[in-house]
């Protein structure tokens, strides 16, 4: 099928190649044009323009966005529906928010163009593997896109999960699942590393690999980072995140489930990113004022 | 080669079954004859006793114990420590705790008897799949084993990870990192199912594992469970714990290293088998005494 994919950054660019490759004729723009020069260089039809986009599409037209959430994202729903037609479908393939996608497909809806968001996970190893999609929205958008569903996952890799919400929310849920596991690792690779036993992690979590019960993706890749280097001497421990933690754990306050692991993932990484912290000096001031004890003094202020 | 397997339960049956599949020739021995009969239908020798376990085998001898950690363990340590001779060698392949090993392994070197630590996960599908070996000793004591590793565990799935108590000290975190990943899927399947999307949990663990970040083998556990029991109203959420969770945090708490999620993974259980906990009738109480918000009444007593 013909599709055009907005957004060539390493989600966009390696999702091209892989619909290249699967024989899908692709129109592809980016809001820089080298990135665009790359992927015709790679056997995408090139767009110069939002409107460039539109006319090098027919009728019904499929637009799938893969720009960053929040305001690109918005931005680029208000101006492709503004140049689509009754019948066509707009997509995002980004993190963006449920709540954000529901409005914006009934902002689609109101103009009677289809609007899909399809949670896109698989990193820069989709390319080679495959991507798991997780889509929401109609029965009848689904089917429009369902051909280049078909290439962009591994087998049986993509699923229609419900309607228009339902594939960024589940998205979201399985990036808060992926912070939880990530800080299990972490945690369990701390206490190994302090344990006095020298272990060599890259040989465990190669072994775990082979049969145990935490065996996971995610530790094929922690393998992969201890045999670069054993000790990650060369990284710092400063860890972004992305906003689909922090949606996750806001979900679970506002429907009063507990996510105790999921949000203990999530503020390790906000302590991550902080160095002498107030709330750490806080506490060693009320030692030292009820109890005389020691502290140290700072050499910076946070 | 031969070696003497002791205690016959849900692993040591299966592990015995798969050392027979390999042309290992096993000395069976149960406390209950029942199961060496079961054993020796499998192809194995019966043993009907500690001595008669010691007799079939010839110096240098090997006996991997698979008995209950604590006390069964300790005692089984005592008896056969009491018989085997310098030379011959003792494995415990159960969850002890690492420091119990450490010692266990002290008393057996008192009377050069080698030992080792055999951390061994893999649950009811090692007997298939093959079971991960993290075992801890002495060089020489993993050669001696060796031959029954190989055929116990997975291409690549047995590693000698270090000295006495390292094989345990592995597993312990090993299940620890495997609560925190259980809770972390917990937390999001439940967050799914109060999404109010009606997502087919099953569809959705089972999509996971086709190239999300998400993908691994609790996973697909998962999925196989929602396949039989979409609601799993079949169970109740009563959830034990086996002593390895306790230890990793009660080592976390010792060597002063934050292990929030491993924590909050392993309260969460504990939780799961509270009934109107008295902590909860605590702020129950709390908010009627300072704000007289409304209590309900107990129609039972925790």
């Amino acid at each position: 099928m013909r599709l055009a994919m907005i957004g060539l950054g390493r989600m966009g660019m390696n999702m091209t190649r892989r619909l290249l490759g699967g024989g899908h004729e692709v129109v592809a723009f980016n809001k820089t044009a080298d990135a665009v020069e790359v992927a015709v260089g790679h056997g995408a039809i090139g767009a110069q323009s939002i409107d460039d986009v539109i006319a090098k599409l027919t009728p019904p037209r499929v637009v799938w966005l893969m720009v960053p959430s929040g305001g690109p994202t918005e931005q680029s729903v208000v101006d492709y529906c503004e140049r689509l037609s009754p019948g066509d479908l707009l997509i995002d393939g980004g993190n963006s928010r449920w709540t954000d996608s529901v409005r914006r497909h009934d902002h689609a809806a109101a103009r009677k163009i289809h609007y899909m968001d399809i949670g896109t996970s698989g990193g820069i190893w989709g390319l080679k593997v495959g991507y798991c999609l997780m889509a929401g929205g109609s029965p009848e958008a689904f089917r429009m896109v369902e051909p280049a569903l078909k290439t962009l996952a591994p087998p049986n890799g993509y699923r229609h999960v419900g309607p228009a919400g339902a594939g960024h929310f589940s998205k979201m849920i399985h990036n808060g699942i992926e912070y939880g596991m990530m800080q299990a690792y972490a945690e369990g690779f701390e206490l190994l590393r302090a344990s006095g036993f020298n272990y060599d992690l890259a040989d465990l979590a190669t072994l775990w690999n082979q049969g145990s019960v935490v065996r996971s993706w995610l530790l094929e890749l922690a393998a992969s980072a201890f045999q670069k280097d054993g000790d990650l001497s060369s990284l710092r421990g400063y860890v972004d995140d992305s906003g689909e933690g922090r949606w996750t754990v806001i979900e679970a306050v506002e429907r009063a489930v507990p996510a105790p692991v999921l949000t203990a993932a999530l503020y390790t990484r906000f302590a991550s990113r902080q160095d002498n912290s107030f709330g750490a000096r806080v506490l060693a001031a009320l030692r030292n004022e009820f109890g005389g004890h020691a502290v140290k003094t700072s050499d910076k202020h946070g």
